[in-house]
């Protein structure tokens, strides 16, 4: 068996829970992880209240080998990521004197709302933010982002290099249109069931009114392994009579 | 105190853990909902791991009023929504009439993959599907519904007529562009303060280089009381020495 970590995203935010907010964060992280051999098993969605973050970041760290949390780092009274994170792990979260000083170069002496910016948990090492505003925080292995994409894309490039990686997934993706999943259901079970060790799916498409098939994605660790797999599946599926079948270009 | 009616997301899916996909339904669902009054409190995304499913789902059906899940529910060996419902609620599955009914006119004898899209928990009711393939289910308080967004968009047009309906939220966005959330967020908290039944809440936004700033939404089903306190942040903000401070058109 490969070694395998493993990692949760909860996404902090009211916004993304009234439907104002597309959430694009989540992909983002996905992606960042799968290029470390990191695997997203989980992702949660909670609002600003303190002890919904408390409940969720307890059951996730607990769970997996990272969390990534994003958003309600701010200065304003609905951030409360930092203090609820400090709970979490029974500590408190006093001003960081790093983040004091770049706040007073900032503001010259910062008033209340923005010395929240500086709550960091005690323990807690700082993730750098090369883009605007105060930086993130790592606490043991909850690592906590800015919620705006573009900080949060910045700041993730300082999580990478503390990350215990795994093997990197490789995945290819078999597409076939125009036929049902009804068809292509027994020759892809077959395949997943040779290959216990990838992970095959099938993600069907639609758009009406009449285009229609799934995307089929191979998972594995291993390279060989993926293209023997990925070749017994494009055999199964002439077999099976599925009609435009074709292996699409890396990246899946 | 005005009724609150409360609902959670369910997705299930690799493919959205994986970076793969970026999910849309969540915001969908969202707004969906709000229309009817209901609120959206938590999202999780989890993965095709039957385990996984079940324990997500328990935790949220206990919690709150509904549950929406969407995907896996087709026919191949990774779809394994209906059976893990059914086990979370602790009956079976068995093969929906009105569903094989429908199977057969399409497929004639339907072959054991595209059965498996019968698998309707015991004591579930049938959601219309208006656009393509199988109907989705209800059981109980939890709605089973497509992961593809044309249909699952679908599907949803069925299950707000099951929903017991709350009063239904509105919000106002007042947006603020260059001044930071340093500046805001002692106003903002003190019309939050004064208003402790409505939610207000800050979401920055950045465009590099120099564009920032943050949309204040403030959120209540008192529709007087939300124009009061637009008009008390508006002042506030002013007051706190904010520049380009306007309302935004409604919806919010």
């Amino acid at each position: 068996m490969v070694d395998r970590v493993t990692a949760a995203v909860m996404i902090i935010g009211d916004e993304i829970l009234s439907g104002r907010t597309q959430d694009t964060n989540l992909s983002a992280i996905a992606k960042y992880l799968a290029t470390y051999g990191v695997d997203l098993c989980e992702a949660r969605v909670v609002p600003d209240v303190e002890q919904e973050i408390i409940d969720a970041v307890n059951a996730l760290r607990t769970k997996y080998d990272y969390v990534i949390t994003t958003g309600g780092i701010g200065p304003t009274h609905d951030d409360i990521t930092a203090d609820s994170i400090a709970k979490a792990f029974g500590v408190t979260a006093p001003e960081h004197p790093e983040i004091m000083a770049m706040l007073r170069e900032r503001w010259g002496e910062p008033n209340a709302a923005r010395r929240r910016m500086a709550h960091v948990p005690e323990g807690g090492s700082l993730v750098k933010n090369p883009v605007q505003g105060p930086p993130g925080f790592q606490k043991d292995n909850v690592f906590v982002l800015a919620g705006v994409p573009a900080i949060m894309r910045g700041m993730l490039e300082d999580v990478g290099p503390r990350l215990r990686t795994g093997a990197v997934v490789l995945a290819k993706t078999v597409r076939v249109t125009g036929t049902g999943e009804g068809v292509i259901a027994a020759p892809l079970e077959a395949v997943a069931k040779a290959h216990p060790e990838m992970s095959l799916g099938s993600y069907p498409f639609f758009a009406p009114p009449d285009v229609y098939g799934a995307n089929l994605v191979l998972r594995g660790r291993d390279a060989a392994e993926l293209d023997t797999a990925v070749s017994e599946l494009i055999s199964a599926l002439a077999e099976a009579g599925a009609k435009n079948v074709e292996l699409l270009a890396d990246p899946a």
